[in-house]
């Protein structure tokens, strides 16, 4: 059954209009909905007067309804009793100062007290809920890191890096030769003179900032599952937490071990691209490989960026439909019912501020109607494209180009030009096999993997590099030529590289591409071929794209624009035209038009049209894998 | 007799110096001059040894030349010694990070001890000076909230918040449910919990926020009546603060009350724009509904903005002659003279460095001889715009669009129209009357108040409201149809609403009119004329302007020329035509011309011709509101 | 002997390693290094244990090649155990904030602590290595203020200030009277009340933060001068400090009578312009009148940048000889070898990561070759341009303009100009002589300084001045006409003076020019000779540029091809044209192109081709001064 909901509050709303609520729901045709992740002030008003009758009448009422819950644990927001018993929790920024609670996420991961009232709290959570079959699912807090809440720099946390650092290094010595502490006289004799990398007048070691990195994703999942431990003890619903869209300070990879099924919350961040949101659901999918929920769908305007725009109800439609076209089981919406007061009273949802169904709970019911039926879409698999979270911090230190941003500027342009080629796409990571794949792409990875590199050495579809891969090892050291996968893999050798202010111009096949960001002068082996040469920049005249065996390396970060005939020029075939978007699952293919008017699009040899905001399966003979 | 004058500091000078100033103050035809506020440490240069020598003299000197005194309380800067003994008097900001003594504000208007200093060296001013009638009127500090002064996040404020609140709520419980502390989790149950907005992760509680702000303003009008309290009890001579340029972060309407005549700062503090600085003196007047002072009237160049430009000395006389125009009784130049050293030695005045005369003083001379004989002019009732400064602050909190500044980019655009059109403006607050206006215009005003819609509902001529109007209630809550004014008044409702970036184009009577910064989508009732629709957006099609009875309302932000078309394709008779600005007193007409060129304008069918900068005053038989 | 040497860091690299850099420096032509300047954790790993075997081995190995040494102390970056055991000596920014550990230059000039640390330190190296005859100099530190660590608002300093001002006021009236602290009632009764300028609400006292700039200029000289006694006492060889490019916050004049030889570090730090490194290197010589050295080549690309760009190995060869052409005798790359680790990983060197030479290398080894028979240049006397580097630190206080770059804006067009036009460039200090010189340039010397007054009236050359000279005294008053030496010399007085945002044009023999940042409205004695009135902006018709005797006056800020076409249409002679730039030693004359591409230049009527960055050394007969 697949899930539809919404996350609803019924702590928000006199106890009266619940009925109401519940009965909107039914109608809706919303079968889930996510309660409980801030209601620690309701549930625990004062230190140890706990009482869960606002829970439990919501779920009595919800199941009346046949509705089942997802139910969130709620240390995202610890009350006011407890921050101002305990201020200690709270985190401090890089500068040493503190940051206030009065919002959300106000308390540091590694703090010991929090860690013991959490254990607390969720011990009083999973008694009451643990054996209620009515809760399909626990939701752990909400939204790890958000608001740059990832990294702390507290003293709580200077305390368990160092004891981090004894586990990964051992001896201090090994600590001091893994950061090449020998440069700027930074050689540690004792765990002790360790520090958060606070803010300094320049920067600071980037080994240490790549551990410190790690180590405050590896806190997040630590925080989360020390409540996973109590809940398993308790429930046998599945755990998950809500991941969120263009994240990369937690390594979500490893996070998703620790959930039982993957699920995030689907918001635009900027001007909208249908593409970076599928790149996410795309993302999502490929951290379990399994169908993931989306746990909090935006219905329209939200409230948090510094202009709010309104969306029409019709896109709400296409986002639900978009989900599960890349592999969702369930869409809740974010939020039921518009609420007048609180940080998040401009935020849109099914019920407006007077409390009546708007045009988004009508789409949303149409939306529900359609996917009622849809069995999950597993895609077939046809693109890999290579991720590593930690590369993601790597660039974050300092850099060639420091203006780069690695998952808008580094993977957005691959992915685009290879979904609109036709092409199915899983994201792979360390670890992962690229068995059964046609197409392999590794942009910009500083650090490779040399457990991945094997699967490149067996891989035998097309594999394409951009630049900076390979240019780091686990340090954040720079790899030496001999110790290099990409010389190892295709015998070329980067012996220079700088960033660039303006666009490179590149030539290849009769066509004139662009890259940006950073331009590399590699040294081609002799059994390379030379496609493409730069016309101008640093490196004029030398190799742009080399090419040997089934590999390709691309020495710049190309744009989507060039990406895309750079990959039919190397003689990929495309298997999609048009505007819209594909997507080839086992048994359907789903055809998609984000766009506000109607479009025509070929697949497998056929046109086909669809209107605005159109979502459409089809079940034509679209052999598999097109091989 | 109206007052003409300059801000002078004798103890800047050497005393032998002070006799030549004030025969050129005479010369110039000054016949007042403001001394003594920022004299602490002249006046008492250590504790306790109090010696009003300098002032004394000062004022004997200037009464030799028949100058009057207005006597500031010099309690903007306290010296050194003051700050020395007792840091914890300085204000601490959103961070927690004490701000430092060494220019000027540097204390907390909720410091007990500051009060207590403030206290004593008041009480010292109104003692020697409290019945010596050469002081004609007190000032009161200088320029609160200057350079962000006004919002204090100290711990005194955190006590004083947490009475205030207590005063205001009564209950814990009664604080809770007018601040939606439900949502995060967010429940008190102390007082002791609360804090102030201090740095967050995300939003804070904006009705928290609100109240934070009301209370800085309460604080700083609470601090002026400690002083006003004690100057009354000594001195019968008028006492008044001196009111900033676009200032909003005190309720200016609320601090009238505590002013026996309401004077400002007349400064320009971007690009020059005379309607801007006319709108503040029209501010300024309607605050108390009497004739005004200009406390400070820049001469020419100042000193603290990044590029600090010239203006030619015409201007001045331009600019004294408008704030007469609009109904000040009285000018004075900041400052008298130019002073080579401290923080505003760039700032000009009407003596150069050498103490010689500028070209300024003699505009300023002819000026005065010029308007000497004016009486006051009180402009006949035209066109009222609604002002509540709590909306400013509302505005501040999260919105739909955090680009819009509400002053500038709300209410400047509809004053702006309004004048063009020949226009009187006064501005209308809470609990004022709308009886005699012609017309009504409640630009983008979040909260309206019930008196005022009480006003509203009992008013004959057109009213104009634009967007965003009867959005929020005082609580800063998001306001549900039922409570809805709008819909009481008009019977539409806003069923949605968002920010845009771009503009949008509103077609209207052959006219293409441009919105900015939100749009609404409203439900007229079937009684409301469909005036306007959207031609793009997201509200495409739907109604822009509607018009219902002697109401308009606009559902987006308008610009000032499509405001102006509006006005006059919706029947508003044009009054004046031409670039020139024109004030209507019960007696007399001015003229305007703030242009560097002559201009042409026609006023009540008749042309006039008007040199640059020129200010003309004419007795013309202009008919009382031309009704 | 020229030197040619590069920056090494034998800990850094294996011992086995060692030998194979030293022969390949043999093979480039090195015969200097300069090593152990962020040695300190290695030479003394844990408090008291110094070793020094590994700077020991070194220093025989380069001796095995022939190459000597400059011996860095390593102060510049204290070791974690000694942070960690005096947190004090950290410094705190303008909010009071403490600068962590981790980077480098974390340290206090002021602190006691670390005052003895560094005594205690040094006192090591100049014990061991001070009768060592193969250290040829030594570097005291490394680039003092680097990273906006000149100026440091700790207690540590607050001290210290006191301390300072005692000694430069003797009583605390003094300081009120050259602060003008009658302003703004900040008096001071006694030193204590007198703090760093830490954040206030709004500007500070401008003297008391000019004497603060002083005194941290002071404060880096002093700390200097710690190490340098120390030294002095136990080594005859020269000490020096390695100077910075555009750096103007410590007093590089003061700093230089406190350094054998000036050495400086040539980089590029925006979009690449010769001739800005050309003024530093002429800046350089002209500290002390003598031929300087590049302590450090950037060799290529740089990792301190937000984007780092690439760089030809010709253009390294182009700035050795361009350093030479203005009088270095010696050049030494940073660094020798790229450092895969730690915050330099992206620098460029020599040797790449993988521990072969570059191109870079070639390229340097070839320059050596060419410039190994050079005698040093001595530039003939020809043109000077004054700078006062408290004009720098005046310039940062309030201002008419506070985007003008007294440097970038005010003295490179300048420079530039004189120098397109074939003349040498010296600077010119207080307290330097004019004898010599044929032309005299004054930009925007806020601040004169008697001694550089008379020189001027004795000086029979042109002389120009532009805006804004003679603004100030030494307090950082606005002078008075009667104080004021322009109007001493040119009879001519400024009477106001106004920021402008855009250009204003200027009419001057038939060309149109223009200003920039400032305006001033000059009234010129009757002996002066109007040569250009602007034809815009505030003082339209007013004189732009007068002259009386040998003196010019602008009275704004000339831009680049303004002041070039001004200063021929003056009638000075052009010496050289073309693109090119040309020096004229004593004996020699050089040529030089720093462009990608050939380009043909006329130098004293002769014509020469230079290849593309080629710099070449003629004999002609060039006539001395070509007077």
């Amino acid at each position: 059954m697949n899930w539809f909901g919404a996350a609803y509050y019924p702590e928000h709303w006199p106890r009266e209009r619940w009925k109401k609520d519940v009965r909107t729901m039914g109608e809706i045709g919303i079968n889930v909905v996510r309660i409980g992740e801030f209601s620690w002030s309701v549930v625990e008003r004062k230190r140890g007067e706990i009482d869960f009758s606002v829970l439990d009448e919501a779920v009595d009422l919800l199941n009346s309804e046949g509705i089942k819950v997802i139910m969130g644990t709620p240390t995202c927001t610890p009350p006011p009793w407890l921050t101002k018993e305990f201020p200690e929790i709270l985190q401090k920024d890089v500068n040493g100062l503190v940051i206030a609670s009065g919002s959300r996420r106000h308390y540091c991961f590694n703090s010991k007290i929090y860690r013991e009232e959490t254990s607390r709290i969720v011990e009083a959570f999973a008694d009451h809920f643990g054996n209620d079959p009515r809760i399909v699912a626990w939701q752990i807090d909400n939204e790890f890191g958000c608001h740059n809440s990832t990294v702390c720099f507290c003293e709580n946390c200077a305390v368990a890096f160092r004891d981090w650092l004894k586990k990964k290094y051992g001896s201090i010595d090994k600590l001091n030769k893994a950061w090449g502490t020998v440069f700027w006289s930074q050689i540690f004799n004792d765990w002790e003179e360790i520090e958060p990398p606070r803010r300094t007048l320049t920067s600071p070691n980037p080994s240490l900032v790549l551990d410190y990195r790690r180590f405050s994703s590896d806190s997040a999942i630590d925080y989360h599952n020390l409540q996973r431990e109590i809940i398993m003890r308790k429930s046998e619903a599945p755990i998950t937490h809500n991941l969120m869209v263009n994240f990369t300070e937690i390594d979500y990879k490893k996070l998703s071990d620790s959930i039982d099924f993957v699920s995030w919350d689907n918001y635009i961040v900027g001007d909208y691209d249908p593409d970076l949101q599928a790149l996410n659901h795309d993302l999502m999918r490929s951290l379990k490989k399994q169908p993931f929920l989306v746990m909090e769908q935006q219905p329209g305007r939200v409230n948090w960026r510094a202009v709010n725009p309104s969306y029409e109800s019709s896109q709400l439609s296409f986002w639900v439909k978009q989900s599960f076209a890349h592999g969702a089981f369930g869409s809740l919406i974010f939020r039921f019912r518009q609420l007048p007061f609180g940080s998040e009273q401009f935020h849109t949802g099914l019920i407006d501020y007077d409390g009546e169904p708007t045009e988004r709970a009508q789409a949303f019911s149409k939306a529900i109607e359609k996917l009622t039926d849809w069995s999950v879409v597993v895609p077939q698999r046809e693109a890999a494209i290579y991720i590593d979270y930690e590369n993601f911090w790597i660039n974050d230190t300092d850099n060639l180009n420091n203006k780069f941003d690695l998952l808008i500027d580094g993977i957005l342009p691959v992915y685009k030009s290879v979904r609109s080629l036709g092409y199915n796409v899983d994201f792979v990571f360390p670890g992962d096999s690229l068995e059964g794949y046609l197409l392999a792409f590794v942009p910009s990875s500083f650090k490779l993997e040399r457990c991945f590199v094997e699967e490149l050495r067996k891989f035998k579809g097309d594999i394409f590099f951009t630049a900076l891969t390979d240019q780091k090892d686990g340090r954040n050291f720079i790899r030496k030529t001999e110790e290099s996968f990409i010389t190892e893999l295709m015998g070329l050798r980067v012996v220079d590289a700088g960033g660039i202010e303006t666009k490179v111009e590149i030539s290849f096949a009769d066509h004139v591409f662009n890259g940006s960001f950073v331009v590399e002068k590699i040294l081609p082996s002799e059994d390379c071929e030379v496609l493409a040469v730069y016309l101008n920049g640093p490196f004029t005249n030398h190799p742009a794209l080399i090419k040997r065996a089934n590999m390709y390396y691309l020495s710049t970060v190309p744009e989507i624009v060039s990406f895309q005939t750079l990959l039919i020029e190397a003689g990929i075939e495309r298997k999609a035209s048009g505007p819209g978007r594909v997507i080839k699952g086992e048994s359907n293919t789903i055809l998609q038009n984000p766009f506000p008017h109607s479009i025509t699009m070929e697949v497998g040899g056929k046109d086909y049209t669809l209107n605005e905001y159109e979502v459409r399966r089809v079940q034509t003979g679209l052999s598999k894998n097109n091989r």
